[in-house]
């Protein structure tokens, strides 16, 4: 799978990118993450990517011939599934767009800034807008990080233990219950006795009851 | 206004907090932004962070410990305010959270990975649980990474104009109308005339019917 971002901040991607599951999955070749910089791709004398927008108001717009430039070169090279642009007002991410872009082949992420992109680059190239959450944030990157992140680590081979993501909080339509680990007892704070039970059936038991009332308690809504 | 993120990544945060408005509100004073590595607050010889989790099951559970120790340290330096919880199951994340957090003055921040974190540590230390969005990621950095980037550009003197954070999609209840830049003719595809009309009145009219359009369209639920 193979995701190229267009960014006016692509050093702001390098982190994220070169850690943890990100950076085993293309280890592994499993995943292709490629950050463009669009003022490369400016057209004009001052390589701005940005313009005053038409009709007045504070907030500069991006413009769009240097997504165009970009998108256009990248179409020639290949095929795409899917042309992202990351916006509060684009359909709310949720683990089943995650599993649905899982399986593509290739795809685009636009990053915005400032007041926004010029609608057009919507209209013509966008097939997809996708929004992380009711809130606003300085640019598509973080949105765009946390996509390529919830869909990478769906790909078969790139969580070393599978079924880990298949008991993930979301996959099942049920929070996950709580986690204890060692030492049983920290200053007094004791863990759950069923789980130092060794009974596996009142275990898995207990688990599911604590899903169910944490999901009732949390997220009812998961539940309708 | 101060961040601590405790983490078992700290270089996947480096490049998000050295970009664009967040190096700019830290340059300023305005926001200071400190991660600690998890790490070195492990209490074993191992210097492990995690441990199989009782009950069994997949997937390791992060250990209370080097979270205590992390956390009481700061604590013993300062007051904090919050102690949030980036996880799936929190409370989601909205614009009215944001703006809530933006007054705070520190606030400490817990990135989880693997299975989760020890129950305990949610009991005893956490003031607040927070999702970004119902899906699942690879752990708490890039969560972290958009609280911060979500609540610092809200503080008065962090963005250059302080017109541009109240007018963003959400802080209205409204999304936002489409803008547009040069050139008015892109190929053919034209900027809508009312823009270009220089009549602000009717500017305005304009914008009004088409975030009401759209956020009808896309967003009905914030129009109840």
């Amino acid at each position: 799978m193979r995701f190229d971002i267009i960014t006016v901040l692509p050093g702001l991607l390098e982190s994220p990118f070169a850690h943890s599951i990100l950076q085993r999955a293309q280890k592994k070749g499993i995943a292709e993450i490629v950050v463009h910089n669009l003022r490369d791709y400016a057209t004009n004398k001052q390589k701005s990517v940005d313009d005053y927008q038409y009709g007045g108001g504070s907030g500069m717009v991006m413009s769009i011939e240097p997504f165009a430039a970009c998108i256009e070169k990248l179409q020639a090279e290949r095929e795409y599934d899917e042309i992202i642009f990351m916006s509060p007002d684009g359909v709310t991410l949720n683990q089943s767009t995650a599993n649905e872009l899982s399986i593509k082949k290739n795809i685009i992420i636009l990053c915005g800034h400032y007041k926004g992109i010029d609608q057009r680059i919507r209209d013509i190239f966008v097939t997809r807008e996708i929004s992380v959450g009711d809130y606003v944030l300085s640019g598509g990157e973080l949105p765009a990080a946390i996509v390529v992140d919830a869909v990478v680590r769906l790909i078969p081979g790139v969580l070393n233990d599978e079924t880990s993501a298949l008991s993930d909080s979301f996959q099942g339509d049920l929070l996950d219950a709580p986690v204890y680990t060692r030492p049983a007892d920290w200053r007094g704070h004791k863990v759950p006795d069923v789980l130092l039970s060794g009974h596996e059936a009142k275990v898995n038991e207990w688990r599911h009851e604590q899903a169910l009332e944490r999901t009732k308690t949390r997220r009812p809504d998961l539940l309708e």
